[in-house]
């Protein structure tokens, strides 16, 4: 719910039209959940206006010798 | 890997040109992680064709009375 209320606090905003999302790894679900509850909860006129995925290399774990490759997420949420 | 399995197995099939990986809640991390290690490790031509996401209504689970909102996102996947 604070990046629900971070994403409202920016579009209140009036010359933010756009903003986007990242994500990576298992936050990849709540990044869809903070687009899709502020979308039917809260600022209901904005649109999903790109979703891109994609794969990022992380740096090995402590204790490691490979890194790791995470997929990434990114949503683009437009006001009207 | 048995769903990149089979994905690759779906497309060996020469009159399949498109398919959609749909998933719901703490799915959605793991559809996009096989998109991923399908495209680049595997079928390197397959192209990301769509991605959307949604709010899907689950019935209440054993014990609960309010039926649960979860995220869902498809993932459009096509051969060149």
């Amino acid at each position: 719910m604070s990046y629900v209320l971070a994403i409202i606090t920016a579009f209140s905003s009036s010359n933010v039209k756009e903003i986007t999302l990242k994500a990576r790894g298992q936050a990849i679900t709540t990044a869809v959940d903070v687009a899709e509850i502020t979308r039917s909860r809260f600022l209901k006129d904005l649109k999903v206006s790109s979703i891109a995925i994609g794969t990022a290399e992380m740096p090995p774990r402590e204790g490691e010798t490979k890194s790791r490759m995470v997929s990434t997420i990114e949503i683009g949420m437009q006001k009207p």
